[in-house]
C-alpha cells in the first residue's frame, strides 16, 4: 500500500529540494481535457534531472506514489490520479532547456518539458524540422508526447513519437539515472529499454530528456482536397500515390460528411471547400524534394485517382493561405466535436485492408442502438481513425450517457475481432485500464505486470494508469 | 542451477513432439562463420509455434537452457553455447512459412525460419520491396535477422529490423505464447513488448513469426562511386545530399583504400573501379519516385560536391551489371578480410559528427602499437563502422594475437568517450558480454538484470548471451 504526500512527508522532500520547488496543486494541475476526472496530490517543479531523482528516492523510501506530468492534454486520464493516497504531481515544466543541437547530424538534445510547438521552432532555427505533429502542440511537452508515444498527422511519413526518438535520459522507480542520450542511428547493446519508457505512461520511469530525430525540410509542399467515392476508394487512392511518390507522402486524413457538418453547426465562420459537403474526402500532404513539382504530382494523382473512378472532385491548394485553410477544416473538427459533445469517442486502429468494412458494418448496428450521429475522421494512412459518435442533432449527450457502454463495447469488440487496437494513438491511461485488460494478450498481460513489478516493486510510478494499481 | 539435455531429458521431450523433431547436433549448428566458440547439445526442429511452447515448458520444467538457432550468421556467438550444462539447440528452419502478404496494406506475415533472401522474393512477388538487406541474406533467418536486430545497407533510409517489423508472435520463457501479430501503424496499448523482444537475441523470448512491413519498389535507381576527399569530406556530401534529395536516399556507404587493396590482393578478379586506388570514396545510391531522373540526381550531386570541394572524381553506373559491379566491391570487401584474417575486428557507431575525427584519431594511436594495417569501412549514413584491425602485409594473424586485447580496448574506449556503441548491428551475443558490462550504463544494465529475472527467473533462455549467467 501507498501512503499520501502528507504534510510530514512534505516538509521532508521540501528540505532536499531547493525553495519553491513544491506547491499546493492548482486547478490546471488537476484536471484534463475532456473534464472526466479531477486529480489531487502534491505540486511538485524539479529544476533539474538531479531535483527528479531526489524526488523519486523520497517518494520510494516513503512508498509515496507520483504522477508524472507533462502539458496535461492527454485524452485517456494519464496525467490525474483522481482516488487513491494523495500522489506527488510531478510537473517537468521547468526543464525546457535545449541542452544540444546538432544539424550535420540531423539530431537535437531536449529537456522533456519542451513544449513540442518549441522542439518545432528550435529545429526550424537550424533548418530542420521535427515532424511529430498534434493539435495540442502548443501545450504538450514533449515529454509527455514520448511517455505516450504520440501520433498525429505525419506518421504516415515519419512515423510515431518513438520513431523520432534516438534516446532517453529517465529516472527510475528506485531513483537511479537512465544516461541513454546517445544520437546513434545504430546501437545494439543489449535490451530496448528505450522503446519500453516510451510508451510507458510514466509507469516504469520518468523521461527528463530526449535525443531527437530531425528531419530535412522538403524542398517543396503540396496540399489537396479530394473528394472519394467512400472509404474504400480512399484507400485505394493512397496505395496508388504511395506507387506513384513512395515515401513522400506526409499526411493523407480523412473527413467525413459529419465533419463537416459539424463545422458548419459550431462554427460557420471556417469556409467549406465545396458548394455541397461531400460524404468522404481526403485532405493529401506532399513533401518533395527539388526537381519535383507538387502541383503537377498531385494532378497526376487526381487525374489517376479520377481515371481509376476513385476520386469524384478535388482542390489543390494555389497558395500558402489556402493550403492552412484546407488544414484548418482538419484541424477544427475535433473542436467542433467538442461543442457538440460525444456520447462515446474511440481512437481506434485497424489493418488497412479492414477499415472500409469496419466503416461499412459499424455504421447500421450503432443506428439499431438508436438516432445516433458519427463523425468518422482521421489519420487513415495509418489506419488510424477517431470514430465518434455523437446525439442526434438538437439532442444532447446527458439525454444519451446511458448508451454509452453498449456503444463502446460494440465498436471495441469489432475493433478487436478485425485485428485492430482500442488505443491507436492516445494510450491507456486510466481511462483504458479494463480495455486493455478485456482485450489484451493475456501472455502480454502477464509480461507487462512482471516488468513493472521487477523495475517498480513498490508501484509509485503513475499507480493505476496503464495497469490497474495493486 | 540448469541441468544438462541428457538422456532422459531427451525421451521425455521426444515423447511431446513428432518423431524426427530431435537429433543429436550436426557440426553445421554447433559452430559459427568466425570459428570462434564451438558448442553442444540437443537439436530440436520443431513445426509449430506449439511445439516450440511444448519444447520451452519442458525445459522450464527441467531446468534446461535453450539456444534459439536461426540461419547461424550471427558474428557474436550468441548462437553457439560453449560451455556449461548442454543446451536444447532450438532451430527455427522449419518453421519457413509465408503465413499472408497484403500487398495494398505493405504489410506481410512470415515465420521466424524464413531464409531473408525468401522474405525479399516474397515481398517481390507482389511488387513490393522487404527493405532489410544483409551480406549473409541467403542463409540468415527472419527470426534471428530480428531477435539480433540486424541492420545492414539499407538503415540510413528504411531503419533497423525493429523499423521493418509490425508484431511477432514469440514464445516466452514460461512457455506461454505472446499473440503480437498485429499489423497496425498505430497501437498504444500498453508496454512496447515487441522492442524489447527485438534485439535481445533470444534471451527473453523465441521469435516464432513476424509481421513485417512492405515498402513500394522505387520506380528508378541510381548507383554512383565518389571518390572523396576524407571521411569529413564524406560525412559533408551526405548532408548535401539529404539536403536535395531528403529520405530518397537508399544506401551511402564508405570504402578506403585498404578494402581496395586487400581485394586486390585476394581476390584479383574483382575489377577496380578507378585505375588507382583512391584514398576514400563512397557508394551512394538513390531509389527515387516518377519524374525524377537517377541519372541527373547523381550527376548534380557529383557537380555540387566537386564544386565544394568534397567530391575529386567519380562514376555514375551506367547500366545495371555496372550497378552490381559496384556493389560487389562494396560486398566482397568482408571477404578479402576474412581471407587476410583480422587481429580485431570493431563493429563500432558513432554520432555523425564525431566519425570523421575518431577515424583521424585513432590510426596513429594503433600505429604505435604496432605496424598494423587497418581497413575502415561500412554504413557511413548511419555512422556505423567497420574498423578491422589486420597484421601487416604477409604477417599472420596468428603472430598478433597477443595484441588483440590492447587493440580493442582501445577502440572501444574511445568509441565510448565519443558517445558511441561498441556493438552497432551485430549485438552483444557472448562476444561482448564483458563489453556490455564495461560500457553500459549501470542504471541500464541494472533494469535489464530485473526484466530477464523477471521474464526467465530459471535463465533458460540463451544462457550466457547478452548478460552473464547467474
Amino acid at each position: 500500500m501507498l501512503n499520501p504526500a502528507d504534510t510530514g512527508f512534505r516538509a521532508t522532500l521540501a528540505a532536499r529540494l531547493p525553495e519553491g520547488s513544491l506547491s499546493d496543486a492548482d486547478p490546471a494541475h488537476l484536471t484534463e481535457p475532456r473534464g472526466r476526472w479531477t486529480g489531487h496530490g502534491l505540486l511538485a517543479r524539479p529544476h533539474s534531472t538531479d531535483e527528479v531523482a531526489t524526488i523519486v528516492r523520497t517518494c520510494a523510501e516513503a512508498r509515496v506514489g507520483i504522477v508524472p506530468w507533462g502539458g496535461g492534454t492527454g485524452l485517456v486520464g494519464g496525467q490525474v490520479m483522481p482516488d487513491g493516497p494523495a500522489p506527488v504531481i510531478l510537473s517537468l515544466e521547468r526543464m525546457a532547456a535545449l541542452r544540444a543541437v546538432y544539424p550535420e547530424e540531423n539530431a537535437m538534445v531536449v529537456e522533456a518539458g519542451m513544449v513540442l510547438a518549441d522542439v518545432h521552432a528550435n529545429a526550424q532555427a537550424v533548418g530542420r524540422l521535427f515532424p511529430l505533429t498534434l493539435a495540442s502542440e502548443g501545450s504538450a511537452r514533449i515529454g509527455g508526447n514520448l511517455a505516450t508515444n504520440a501520433g498525429g498527422v505525419h506518421v504516415l511519413r515519419y512515423g510515431n513519437a518513438r520513431d523520432l526518438c534516438l534516446g532517453v535520459e529517465a529516472v527510475l522507480p528506485d531513483g537511479s539515472v537512465l544516461n541513454g542520450l546517445k544520437r546513434l542511428r545504430k546501437d545494439n547493446t543489449g535490451y530496448d529499454l528505450k522503446n519500453l519508457l516510451i510508451g510507458s505512461e510514466g509507469s516504469l520511469g520518468i523521461i527528463t530528456a530526449a535525443s531527437l530525430k530531425l528531419v530535412p525540410i522538403p524542398a517543396a509542399e503540396g496540399t489537396a482536397l479530394l473528394v472519394v467515392d467512400g472509404p474504400q476508394a480512399a484507400l485505394r487512392l493512397l496505395a496508388l500515390a504511395q506507387a506513384r511518390l513512395g515515401g513522400l507522402i506526409s499526411a493523407f486524413e480523412l473527413i467525413g460528411r459529419a465533419g463537416l457538418d459539424f463545422l458548419t453547426e459550431t462554427l460557420p465562420e471556417i469556409r467549406q471547400p465545396f458548394p455541397t459537403p461531400p460524404d468522404w474526402m481526403v485532405l493529401v500532404e506532399l513533401g518533395l524534394p527539388e526537381g519535383l513539382d507538387p502541383g503537377a504530382a498531385l494532378e497526376g494523382l487526381f487525374e489517376e485517382g479520377v481515371a481509376e473512378g476513385l476520386v469524384l472532385d478535388g482542390i489543390i491548394a494555389a497558395s500558402e493561405a489556402q493550403r492552412q485553410e484546407f488544414w484548418r477544416i482538419r484541424e477544427m473538427i475535433p473542436e467542433a466535436n467538442r461543442r457538440i459533445g460525444a456520447v462515446s469517442s474511440h481512437d481506434i486502429s485497424l489493418p488497412l485492408g479492414e477499415v472500409a468494412g469496419f466503416i461499412a458494418g459499424c455504421g447500421p448496428e450503432i443506428a439499431a442502438l438508436g438516432p445516433f450521429r458519427i463523425n468518422c475522421f482521421g489519420h487513415l494512412g495509418d489506419g488510424n481513425l477517431h470514430y465518434n459518435v455523437f446525439p442526434p442533432k438538437g439532442g444532447k449527450r446527458a439525454d444519451w450517457d446511458a448508451q454509452r457502454d453498449a456503444i463502446k463495447t460494440l465498436v471495441h469488440d469489432r475493433v478487436h475481432a478485425l485485428g485492430g487496437s482500442v488505443s491507436a494513438e492516445h494510450g491507456i491511461g486510466r481511462l483504458k485500464v479494463g480495455d486493455l485488460e478485456r482485450y489484451g494478450d493475456p501472455s502480454k498481460l502477464a509480461a507487462m505486470r512482471a516488468i513493472k513489478t521487477a523495475l517498480d516493486p513498490i508501484g509509485i510510478l503513475n499507480p493505476g494508469a496503464v495497469l490497474r494499481a495493486l
